[in-house]
């Protein structure tokens, strides 16, 4: 008779994360719940006992994974930054640099679920709508900041500029994806530089 | 006995047209030959006659279709601008009006292919950098154009701002499949103008 200890917290996410890797690396799908339980130590059994169905566990990826990666890879080491620009920019080289050449033909996890499954799935759509409107507005805090403190000209469009961002940033990752090189990350930081030096005070 | 005039290329174009727009709609993997044949007036055995597999199907998408629609959508306008720079605005600006507001959550069709198949095939990740690359290096040309007329500073990297261009008109379909709404479109464009309006001469 089996004793091992149970922890049903640390069960689920040790089944989302396996989940997670698959499904970054295959597509939703393109990944079925047997794929995901081999990855796994659990049986078949007991995943249906954390997730009804695997839609069920594709949308606590987008509620708990991917809002918790925006908020710890792109928001939170922003507080470190005296001028919120610079911080911003310096996230996005340090993301860059840590991204591993192999990793690039994955792009980012959360522009393919985006891309694969919003137009397919409402539930999906709003969730993921929510996690990328989280990375909008937290830009946009945060350059309201800077603007404030003096670092962003005072007639700049906040709300356009974070929108903008977000969209080099998730770009870098999507067109690098079909080109397949870390090049064209580069490429999105330098002009991204280039025009925020030009909004800069 | 059936008297219909057959014309081979007139057929296989018609299975291209049906299966582009069911495979925008649903994704790739989403989509099975089964559902494709029923959106065409052939049989499954004609299908096959044009395309062994539903990948061959997909290869001549990306090779097809794709190409040609980038060219005619992004670049054969701009020969009709005396100011490249211009003429690249002024066809974002088109595109972006004539996308029907029920279509931008279906995004960018390369964009979508590229976030599905170029990490699970690599006949589809070579044929999908062929056509980003193809729409970069377009827009290079007449960026260098843009640079002998005296439209833009000679110290701009044409090949950086070529990279930049695609990235956020991409960015803008992709983004604004999450966000679900045009307005991110129109934020993509103004970022987009003034950064290029910061680099004219």
């Amino acid at each position: 008779m089996k004793k091992t200890a149970r922890d049903p917290e640390k069960t689920r996410t040790h089944i989302l994360d396996a989940a997670f890797n698959e499904i970054y690396r295959k597509g939703f799908q393109g990944v079925s719940i047997n794929d995901i339980v081999e990855k796994t130590s659990v049986t078949k059994g007991a995943f249906f006992h954390y997730f009804a169905t695997k839609n069920d566990l594709g949308y606590a990826i987008v509620d708990e994974i991917l809002s918790q990666m925006i908020m710890e890879r792109w928001i939170t080491p922003l507080t470190a930054y005296k001028n919120p620009v610079k911080g911003i920019l310096n996230r996005f080289k340090k993301i860059i640099e840590s991204t591993p050449d192999e990793s690039v033909c994955f792009g980012c996890p959360l522009n393919n679920l985006i891309q694969e499954m919003a137009p397919v799935d409402p539930v999906f759509k709003d969730k993921l709508n929510s996690v990328m409107s989280l990375w909008i507005d937290e830009n946009e805090k945060y350059l309201k900041k800077a603007q404030e403190l003096g670092y962003l000209k005072k007639n700049v469009d906040t709300r356009q500029l974070a929108e903008f961002i977000v969209m080099v940033e998730e770009a870098s990752f999507g067109v690098g994806k079909g080109i397949g090189s870390k090049k064209i990350h580069w490429s999105a930081y330098n002009s991204l530089r280039k025009y925020l030096m030009s909004l800069t005070s």
